[in-house]
């Protein structure tokens, strides 16, 4: 290790001095989770301006045996941006590197820098008369470099996958500082180890990805959006497959509300109301299609129409706007906003095979019941990708303080259980700092061992954003 | 390395006498590969029943330091299951390993081990009321590992995706004989690295697929198949995209096929006719929907009418029946054996962007005609993919038998053009041993020293498939 006192000298000397902050009050935001559960300490940041300099940056921190952490938007869930508390390490911030590089709508794919954010990647994509399908809460600020890295899903990877499924190629800063150009556009590419997912969900353990080359999609020329009553998750676990043997990818959304998740976005949330009769479990579902609006609004009112008949489905409204749309998915979408009006809570993202989240709702339901009286439990999330957001609270706000408190315990009843029903503690959220010491306990060891393998192979000085993930 | 000589003895106790064969005439033909390109030498074949086996074996080859070559259906193109000369290697035989160990029709998924035939995986599915979209010519003979290890591609990718995408975990052993259970069956689940990706694609040179959790889908109830006469495949791409954004993944195929090509099944194979009137070019496309089958039939034919009246297409036949249906895809299925039955060629498996298909063909032909006049080109293939099989050889059987020989010199334009144009030299088949050389032309230098990083962490003494992909 040579000595870094000059580090930033030197930064500043590649990138420019007006792009390495080293002041306590300029870095500070970037010390932080954005939820504020996490603080570390920095060097310095440093904004490189394209890949060459990523490159260059990532050389002379290696130099310097100095660790590195990449940083995009800053909105991680778990923590997985912040530097720890030791300050020894250089921010890598990608915001500067935030083009569009390149669009081919005959090819169906955009080539952009990690630094866009989500949004701009909708809307380039938009402009070229494609949709580019990820959309998330954060997506005005989040950065495609960070989905890419934490592997984001949402509420439309039911018809076009998390974003894993949606990269043809990536451009990566390695450790060492060289640059892998993966930088393909192609749909089948059999030509050796397919590195790319390496990367992907790593958390910027193995290198920091610099672009990508992302897969667009046909822009929906229909979209119709219901709202349905039903009697318990199994009914919506039915319900989803057999509305999939119908409509097959043209349902691509299929998202579940539990009726006191839905009360709390009535009470906290201004101009909502239920939009149908009440149940105890609810479905948004989105049909979309590229042929007539008016006939996809036929097909689904006689698909929902016989179900209802059937008696599948207790009641269904189809929005007959698009104002009438927004509605309904504001009362998905203002779910965690509803929550935290109310106060704090335990949160999950887990995720089990389609099939037993009826069962993992029932048991995780019945074990908290039994050892925390009088939680209040807000299940919702993605039916068909087995993934729920499962948060516990309890109603009085004194008796929920000390309900927080009991966190482990009650983690240890979820991802317990979640675990013996095959599933995953962390779905779409990552592992960051949150939860890599959770997951020792549920990670088969030969799998944590061929994870520290391939770390060893990529980053055997363990630079690149060291105690996140592993 | 301890001495070896017992070895086939040491391997029968795990598996039992009957599951080793060292008889020179019970392994001829697991010593080449069916296109008899290469043929190789082994100590002996092995057939263990059940993973635990398979782990059994491989630890006695590790401790003995013999090479292994896993070999499933044995229908590799690229010789990626045929041992080398040396006669050191233990041929680890799948086959038995053919049980369908669970379908879960409300999660989509069945797990399956690697020796089942993929004809059989479709099988389990199909009884289950669901599809398992994988299809190949040797569907019958290949087996599920081997589709695995090559990331096999087929027919429908444009809908389902290749191998890759249509698996959520593996069962695999590794090259130390420890046993990885990544058996997952989720859609959402972010917790570390993806090592599946890493062995999927890998040509069984990091370890040996045992089983996995595939995806399934629903089962298409209404199916519309068309042939359309076209221009160029300029108007093949355009015509694509035009379809695609009308019927999204309800387009499930969209096939290439020159003139040429169908001539030369319409001479070959009896009982074939040209369906529509003469073009330089047709499309075979498939439409699917869970459906009535009259709306979608109404639905393509209007499309069909509309893009005839712009003068997109320059006819169009849809099938009326089944028996017809199956008529047209005799059409493109028959293509290599109408060929193989001409004389032998030289066949490449490229992809390019989509975009960029018809500059291929275009320069690709002219380079060809210019280096070898009278040279005959047989092109088809998967439009959406950007892949096309591009098959050359000259009419005249002794003109053609001199042509063959310049295989190395119609590979360098071939390849060098593909590569300018960022494609693919091995789209669906893999590397094997046929272009393990040839890739290093091609591939980035930090991409080949990455991908041998990985192998030497995963399988530092190269035992794995010694031969192949690297």
């Amino acid at each position: 290790m040579i000595s870094t006192p000059n580090l930033p000298e030197r930064l500043a000397a590649v990138v420019g001095p007006a792009y390495v902050l080293t002041d306590p009050a300029d870095l500070a935001p970037y010390l932080t989770d954005w939820r504020g559960r996490y603080r570390g300490d920095a060097r310095c940041l440093v904004r490189p301006g394209n890949t060459q300099e990523v490159a260059a940056v990532v050389r002379l921190c290696a130099e310097a045996g100095v660790p590195m952490v990449p940083q995009g938007g800053n909105t991680s869930l778990c923590g997985a941006a912040t530097p720890d508390g030791s300050g020894a390490a250089v921010i890598v911030s990608l915001a500067r590197l935030n083009r569009v590089r390149a669009i081919d709508p005959l090819n169906n794919t955009v080539t952009v820098e990690a630094g866009c954010t989500l949004a701009s990647v909708q809307e380039a994509a938009q402009q070229a008369g494609r949709l580019f399908p990820l959309a998330l809460a954060s997506e005005g600020s989040c950065q495609i470099g960070g989905n890419l890295s934490t592997n984001a899903g949402g509420v439309q990877v039911l018809r076009y996958g998390n974003t894993r499924e949606l990269t043809l190629g990536l451009e990566v800063v390695l450790p060492n500082g060289e640059i892998w150009d993966g930088l393909r556009g192609l749909r089948k590419d059999n030509t050796g180890y397919d590195l790319k997912h390496l990367f992907i969900g790593a958390e910027g353990t193995l290198g920091i990805v610099t672009a990508a080359v992302l897969k667009l999609f046909p822009l929906p020329r229909a979209q119709i959006t219901a709202w349905l009553a039903l009697e318990s998750p199994r009914a919506a676990v039915d319900m989803l497959a057999r509305t999939q043997a119908n409509f097959d990818a043209r349902l691509t959304a299929f998202e579940l509300v539990s009726d006191l998740a839905l009360d709390l976005v009535i009470r906290y949330i201004p101009g909502t109301a239920k939009p149908s009769g009440p149940a105890p479990w609810y479905v948004l579902c989105e049909f979309s299609d590229g042929g007539s609006e008016a006939e996809l609004r036929g097909q689904v009112e006689s698909w929902l129409g016989e179900c209802l008949e059937a008696g599948f489905i207790g009641d269904a409204v189809i929005a007959q706007s698009v104002a009438q749309a927004e509605k309904l998915w504001q009362l998905r979408e203002n779910i965690s906003e509803a929550q935290k009006i109310e106060g704090i809570s335990i949160k999950h993202d887990i995720a089990v095979p389609v099939s037993r989240l009826p069962d993992f709702l029932a048991r995780a339901d019945a074990a908290l019941a039994a050892a925390f009286p009088g939680i209040r439990i807000v299940a919702f999330g993605h039916v068909g990708d087995g993934n729920l957001h499962y948060n516990l609270s309890k109603a009085d706000r004194q008796a929920n303080d000390e309900f927080i408190a009991c966190q482990p315990e009650a983690n240890r009843i979820v991802h317990d259980l979640v675990h013996s029903l095959a599933g995953s503690i962390s779905a779409e959220h990552g592992l960051g700092q949150l939860k890599r010491e959770e997951i020792l306990r549920y990670k088969d060891p030969v799998e944590m061992a061929l994870m520290r393998s391939i770390k060893q192979a990529i980053d055997p000085r363990g630079l690149m954003n060291p105690g996140k993930l592993l």
